[in-house]
């Protein structure tokens, strides 16, 4: 596998404020031809910085990308500090001056002597044109390796890669191709994960497996290479399948889905419709259904009762059960499911009320205290979690916990 | 003027999706104290190249701070390998594990043996405390120099670089103090915003400006420089009372605060109370108002009516209004307001009935339209907004939209 970098230049890049959408857009091209972007390196217009990092990205990978840096000012120094980098000199093309030249007078103008300095070249590079812009780019091979020198704005950037570097690099890359696949987990930690399913994704040499964190769940990535997409993703199939095997219902997702998602499609596909009531949560789950296009489909109401007043009135929670067991508690979660499932007419309706700080705990229902109700025909409970982090992630988390405990119910009935 | 680096670790962090965060926070918060970024890095869990990235970070520059890598798991390289790079040794402390341990069960759960990884410190270093996290995060002074070292998810990064890094970096940085402001504005377009503001910048010459289009909104971000907080805070507050004297009621933050932030604060000021009727944004608003601590003191209840028979159960909107005008309409977002308030008992509520997408539209009606509602004691109002983007921005948007109005009604009334 092809091992690459990319150096984006230029010191706009370095405020708090702009993203490196190139080096991203880049990452995808380049992944899709099974080659490994092992590091990113965004540098300003600052000589010795470039320098030794363009010379040390040569070093280490097979294709190094720069972009940016190629303007006609003298902020714009990649030209110089790429020649000096690798060793090579700067040639000077007449052709590409000229050709300059017709083009601002076609834009009714005439050349700066300024953009003279966007004639230089790397000795022994392949030219690369820009219909774009102003700035050509080039390919320089380098023994084995190859460096390419692209301009900044992605308009530029961005066809000139597609139109000239994507072939010959897939070329170079050859026939192998990689398939990614997300399996996502809940109630379970990662290291557990890790432990359980290590011999399977070890038995395999052609899958390479990371395993994350991510707010309320682990997720699995699998990337299997194979020499055609259909032999990488039966690769992935079967590693997959064997995860779900071992660990059971825990696996909410086999191919990337969202915990809202999973469980839209499962309402969906049984016919069924679902309510929600909130408290602590404020509407979370509610709009974590709805991002989901179709949803009206089973989501039909969901009510935010975050004062007393609301579960009394909306959601017909009696007012002795708050008295006698408190807002927070496993009697008022499963009266507002029940309320909220009766009174939408839903087959299904769960509900949350818990603490999500950062005050209002108390000794005995410290921050991070959640209810989860549940409700159908047939049956209405709740469950207690006591969840760490600060009030987003225990407004996220709840979120999390109260769906999943839906699609588990779900899973179950059928 | 100090020098930094960032080297973000994480082999997630070199995937197409994937933005660096924490390197573009981190570099707001090294400006505010006039430390500039030189480069940046997002290298892999890759031990070869980490290894020599933080070598020659901390050969160029002041400051070297590198996130994540800090997990329990084999992939997370980071102490072993930055200990390395800097020929230092890692130490083992009992006294993290014996923290983790009581922090776990608290958690209802045994420590794993692999989280003993997280208590090998660099020898020297300072620990840095993570309340939200298992990882404990260093700082190690080389010479004059500082290397910190910080986990990786934002929740834990942030608090502890502000917590325990920040004061000690802007006591080396020195004199200058810069300080950042930030106003939005909403209604008002990027150029325009900038031809009427540019002449009160651009009579400062210790001030920087920037003005950036954010989802729904216009952000004017304003570095002013002095001697001391006092007089940098003094050049920002006089240009803002300038912006805002030009701008008006279009400026809602003159501080960052989001518009959630602003609406509950007015509310809260003023001892009024809020319900929320909710179709196509699905619950956004009511989380969005609830993010905030402390929004119980006025936000009451919402209500998601997704589908028609919520907002003629819940709402009490009449059957013939849905039918004769259609759910999309001026006469249905004000009978939701309406039936809304009086419902709960509010005194305003606001209401939202659109077509977020991607299917629904009609010629007359396309992917985009919005009602917006409102009702006071006095007053049941709405209007119509055409908004563009995909669903997850039309949502945002509409959001947005209903939260200015609120906003503007309620200035409008005191």
């Amino acid at each position: 596998m092809l091992s690459a970098e990319i150096i984006t230049i230029g010191s706009e890049l370095l405020t708090p404020e702009k993203t490196d959408t190139n080096g991203l857009w880049l990452t995808g091209k380049l992944n899709e031809i099974g080659i490994d972007v092992k590091l990113k390196t965004i540098v300003g217009d600052d000589s010795l910085r470039l320098e030794e990092t363009i010379r040390d990205a040569v070093k280490r990978s097979d294709v190094v990308i720069t972009t940016g840096g190629l303007g006609p000012t003298e902020d714009d120094i990649t030209r110089t500090i790429s020649a000096r980098a690798i060793g090579r000199e700067l040639v000077f093309h007449e052709d590409i001056v000229e050709h300059l030249r017709i083009r601002f007078r076609a834009w009714g103008r005439e050349m700066p002597e300024i953009n003279k300095r966007q004639a230089y070249v790397i000795e022994g590079a392949e030219i690369l044109p820009n219909p774009n812009g102003s700035a050509v780019g080039m390919t320089v091979k380098i023994g084995e390796k190859f460096l390419v020198v692209l301009p900044g704005p992605p308009r530029e950037n961005q066809p000139m890669f597609n139109n000239f570097v994507f072939q010959k690099l897939k070329e170079k890359a050859g026939e192998i191709v990689f398939r990614k696949r997300i399996l996502k987990v809940s109630g379970i930690g990662e290291s557990a994960i890790d432990e359980a399913i290590a011999p399977i994704y070890s038995a395999h040499k052609n899958v390479s497996t990371s395993i994350l964190f991510n707010k309320s769940e682990v997720e699995v990535h699998l990337t299997a290479q194979g020499e055609n997409e259909r032999q990488a993703d039966a690769l992935n199939e079967e590693i997959a399948a064997k995860i779900v095997e071992t660990l059971g219902i825990a696996v909410f997702s086999t191919s990337g889905e969202e915990m809202e998602e999973v469980v839209g499609k499962l309402l969906a596909e049984n016919g069924k419709t679902l309510s929600v009531a909130e408290s602590c949560t404020g509407g979370l789950i509610c709009q974590r259904l709805t991002d989901i296009a179709g949803s009206s489909a089973y989501f039909i109401e969901g009510v935010i009762a975050y004062a007393n007043e609301a579960k009394t009135g909306a959601l017909n929670v009696s007012p002795e059960i708050i008295e006698q067991y408190g807002a927070v508690s496993a009697e008022t979660a499963e009266a507002m499911a029940k309320g909220m499932r009766e009174r939408a007419r839903t087959d299904y309706a769960i509900s949350i009320t818990g603490i999500a700080g950062p005050t209002g705990g108390t000794e005995e229902k410290p921050v991070g205290t959640v209810f989860i109700g549940y409700s159908d025909e047939g049956l209405t409970k709740s469950f207690k979690i006591v969840l760490p982090g600060d009030r987003y992630l225990i407004r996220w988390r709840s979120s999390q916990a109260a769906l999943d405990y839906l699609r588990r119910q779900i899973l179950k009935q059928n």
